[in-house]
């Protein structure tokens, strides 16, 4: 069956032969971002096992070298990569953990790795015991081991472990009240892996001396390594001294649970052992490879449009910004297409991926990917031969079943036909309302991995 | 001198030579775009005259054919179009009128074509007395002559005649309430022109049996004729009945002026000629040929740049939506090139040109090309040798003295050194306060011509 489960009815909605080919090449790009975003394949495709040789990517690991192989790790995508790497390694692998959110453990099939179950989004005191449970095992892998280490997003609320006194609730206020000051994402990360156990490479160093691979699956744009649920075996480049300026300079110092004030200052003085830094001997022995990201899903598009015929345009893989407004600049391109070759001569595929925002201001439903479609469309009116299709790769776009939908140049006419207003729609953010009265929503279900979005725009 | 008169100041404020590259390229660009929007340039390179033959980019049309020449038109930049277009023709030229906004006749030395002056951009009984005068000339003209129209922006509150007994004020009255209706811009103007006598190709109905040559500055993405100045010259696809039509549409029917129901219930009874279509014999000599447009300026910016050595994109001339998303969408493509080489290796300009809108919440002072520029900056924090500028051709971006901005990898960081927050001047639509205090500001002055806005992403 197709990634897309609907992927015919969208193709029957086409007006013309030339907007149900469009139609059927944005699909297909899309069904194949999802392929490159899928954990399974991901593991199954870039590691692979040729005799002691473990190759992943252009990174290559005698397995003859190490007495013994653990495979650790957590994130929302992590049970499925620990699966598909247990079918690799099979019985080399000699233990492992891996922590994944609550309810879904039963959905894996796996040998030598043991799984555990905790709280996502908000961390709970499960999310506390997966952590121990994973510098545990990390302790016990030593100098010719290796530990695998598979990471994902979502990792870090399922792998807390605050340090000393500070509890679950403490940790959650001081983001909050850094969330609500203004603070970069950097700011509070800073101050994060500071009243943390696990994050900003601690893992790393509970590893050592064993030997580290990581296999990271990104949600993150740009894949800063560190930020990845938030960095466990990445060095981290802030200190005490960084946590504690930033909390002063938001004036927030006064305003934290004294169990926090209380570590940092014991950091400040040294007494309490600082996250590793990129020149700490352990990462001598720690490689980090990204597997899947954005790039690679946006990459796999172009690349299957290339092999239908059309020329392709790769943007970006950092969009961002309000998410009609880059409907509406996709629109634009849209339009350069209907009366002249720019940006590129058709048939042509113009692909971008990232994360953009909806700033709710009506009570209707919908998601961003609805509304890029939702915002192109209105700048196509009348086109022929031109399909635009946006989706997020985790199957959920917003809070609605869709992963996104797909427009043409036809869809506001058919919509006008069906009494459906397109700009009453943008107004009140009611996109999935709009899109389900054409059919034009893009089913796929929930694909258990995120690597953010991508958008699609045929033109044949 | 410089079109960017402070141009040295720009490149200066680089923290880098790449930067400084990459500044210079872009602003070198943006000035070829607004050479291109010059309109005395424009006439100057698109109009020639050799022997006998009036060459016109690809038409030609042989003077000895022709008794007399007339020149007619209006906008605010018809006045310099004309005075180009009497150093080309001199005396040939037997007469002309030519109605520009008030206060600048002054400006123009003219010897054959004389200068009306009218109200801009709110038609008053000088807008009246213009448009009556241009139909009198065009009234003069018979078989064997040649009528040279020159049409740009501004054209249509400059010459305006409302049919009968049909007031300016009435005339605005119906405008206002088809636009807080919801109404399109294409319905608006059916209406507008069914209660005109000059718009909708009724001055090329006065010119006719004479020929008519119509050279148009277009202001209007895709350039709909029929849109610039209102399409004097230009078929209406509209009719009396869409017009009524339109304004049952919207309830407003019992709300517009007597005199308007009146000229248009007349009109749909056949008492008054309908605005002449596609396939009226007047249109058989009629030839309207673009001069200028956005996608003109654009293409020579982005020739200069590749005259510069680098490769190129050029996106859309089509750039619409909220003018700091569009930023944000320019600085995902920069940050791109910080890590790929995507959309297009480096060394390469990317160009876009449309024209965006601000939505107005804070109280400061900007324009949506300085918006676009700060969102633009946020997205590249730290590049190296990467700089976007925008600006507006008519040099005046929003309510400022500013045509718009230049920004670079250490646009952000600079501003913070000097106590700027970028944030905070988006949130407060203070753009021209922040690049005020950097010296970013692109000063050009007035220019007196507008074909829209031109974006420009250099990566060196």
């Amino acid at each position: 069956m197709s990634i897309i489960k609907n992927k015919e009815d969208l193709m029957s909605n086409a007006s013309s032969p030339k907007d149900k080919k469009a139609r059927r090449i944005a699909l297909d790009a899309i069904e194949e971002a999802f392929k490159e975003a899928d954990p399974k394949r991901i593991v199954l495709s870039k590691v692979k096992l040729e005799g002691q040789t473990l190759k992943i990517n252009s990174d290559h690991f005698d397995l003859s070298e190490y007495k013994r192989i653990f495979v650790l790790g957590g994130g929302k995508a992590s049970g499925t990569m620990a699966e598909a790497l247990e079918e690799i390694l099979k019985d080399r692998i000699n233990d492992g953990i891996i922590i994944v959110p609550k309810g879904i453990a039963k959905n894996y099939h796996l040998d030598r790795i043991r799984l555990h179950e905790s709280n996502h989004p908000i961390p709970d005191e499960s999310s506390v015991s997966g952590a121990r449970k994973i510098l545990e095992l990390a302790g016990e892998a030593g100098k010719g081991d290796l530990v695998i280490c598979l990471i994902s997003g979502g990792g870090s609320s399922l792998m807390a472990l605050p340090k000393e006194k500070i509890s679950l609730e403490d940790k959650q206020r001081v983001t909050d009240l850094l969330l609500k000051s203004g603070a970069t994402i950097n700011e509070i990360n800073a101050v994060r892996k500071h009243i943390s156990s696990f994050k900003g490479g601690q893992l790393a160093r509970a590893v050592y001396p064993a030997t580290l691979v990581g296999l990271l699956l990104s949600d993150v744009l740009g894949d800063s390594l560190d930020v990845i649920a938030s960095g466990p075996t990445v060095p981290d480049s802030s200190t005490f001294n960084d946590a504690v300026s930033i909390l002063r300079r938001y004036d927030l110092w006064d305003k934290i649970p004294e169990s926090i004030r209380q570590v940092l200052s014991n950091g400040v003085k040294g007494e309490i052992a600082e996250t590793p830094k990129k020149d700490d001997p352990i990462f001598k022995k720690v490689k980090n490879i990204v597997i899947g990201n954005n790039r690679l899903a946006c990459t796999a598009a172009m690349e299957k449009i290339k092999r239908s015929g059309l020329n392709v345009l790769f943007l970006t893989s950092f969009m961002e910004g309000e998410a009609r407004h880059i409907g509406t600049f996709f629109g634009a391109m849209g339009r350069e297409l209907m009366m002249t070759d720019k940006p590129v001569a058709p048939p042509v595929g113009i692909i971008a991926g990232g994360e953009t925002t909806v700033t709710v201001t009506g009570n209707g439903i919908g998601g961003r990917n609805q509304e890029i479609a939702l915002g192109a469309a209105l700048k196509i009116i009348g086109a022929e031969g031109v399909a635009i299709a946006s989706a997020s790769t985790d199957g959920i776009d917003g809070p609605t079943d869709a992963a996104g939908a797909i427009v043409d140049g036809k869809t506001i006419l058919r919509a006008r036909n069906l009494g459906l207003d397109p700009a009453e729609a943008l107004r009140n953010n009611d996109s999935y309302s709009f899109f389900s009265g054409l059919n034009d929503l893009i089913m796929t279900g929930p694909t258990g991995t995120n690597v953010n979005d991508i958008t699609v725009l045929i033109k044949v």
